[in-house]
């Protein structure tokens, strides 16, 4: 695995903490997006099924491929705020993997990790997503529905709607430095079926 | 299931963010264990052979029986500090969990969940226990190894080597004020085979 290892570029926590996310106000034509990488301030907008290749191209992010992929991010111990953006190839679609190292409170960083669907919120709800962090003779799994892009990262993770980790927690997962995340995504008809059990 | 829900009696901040702990150090015996419960400052101390009883008597803690058991914690909304407290009979052993509301960080409780085997380290070290929320097609899934309640469980939760939900998350998984929490114990063969080493 080659992981792409993204430095936010703003150094504001009030902007980290109250994010703007106002991208979709500005776009008229529904059926364009704006550029989904949360790391810059982008001014590129375009149709979904470009938004990959603008992703790959302008922002050099990485796609994994596979049902169940290990992404590694490397260099945990970097100032917040600080991205890590890796994509995801499965099932026919394209998800992006968003862990955000941001102090929602001053002084104590923590994680927060989410996957979007490159695709509408109704695609996004036909899956589950799940990452996992395994070491130390300890376990954490996270399984929801991923978001779709059209929403904004930013919110999702203020909202707390994510895996979220203290630094401690995070330090526990970590070797040298790097948190391996691994991450499986399944159509959610059997994840509803196990919420049936 | 009868949940037993205990408000902590204490409502110092100070007290609970950095917790005392002294308990050790008061007893000289090897063989006395303080009272366990992270609830009062009671002055009892025995045996570890009698700690189930006294927890069972003086603090009225329930006891669930089984391999998976659904420990409901009712009344979320309660102010921080506040645990929740059961015990978990299985596979020949007495665990206690605890859930604790805390205000780490001012004006923002979370919520840190966290197993201990009512035995020694080295007994406890024979186990995993799991810890599973499920709700809203969010599922948060804990695996650890218990601590023996010799250790300090204000500690292990200042540590934050625990389950940690912040509020948003906690309300997610919650329904109608209470959070349903799975639990399941299994030997970890692993440590097992450490242990005859």
């Amino acid at each position: 695995y080659a992981p792409t290892r993204c430095a936010a570029a703003q150094t504001s926590t009030e902007q980290s903490i109250l994010p703007p996310c106002h991208h979709h106000e500005a776009v008229h034509d529904p059926q364009l997006v704006p550029c989904t990488c949360p790391l810059f301030s982008c001014p590129w907008e375009g149709h979904l099924e470009v938004v990959v290749s603008h992703l790959r191209q302008t922002h050099r992010i990485n796609i994994l491929q596979g049902a169940e992929i290990v992404f590694l991010a490397t260099d945990m111990h970097l100032p917040a705020p600080t991205d890590w953006i890796i994509m995801h190839s499965c099932l026919g679609h394209q998800f992006l993997l968003v862990l955000r190292k941001q102090e929602k409170y001053e002084g104590h960083p923590q994680f927060f990790a989410t996957m979007m669907l490159i695709g509408t919120p109704t695609q996004a709800d036909n899956f589950t997503y799940r990452l996992e962090l395994n070491r130390n003779q300890r376990r954490l799994k996270w399984e929801a529905t991923p978001r779709s892009v059209l929403e904004c990262v930013d919110s999702v993770i203020s909202d707390g709607d994510c895996l979220v980790l203290n630094t401690s927690l995070a330090q526990l997962f970590s070797d040298n430095g790097s948190l391996a995340i691994g991450i499986a995504i399944t159509t959610s008809k059997v994840h509803n079926a196990e919420a049936e059990m």
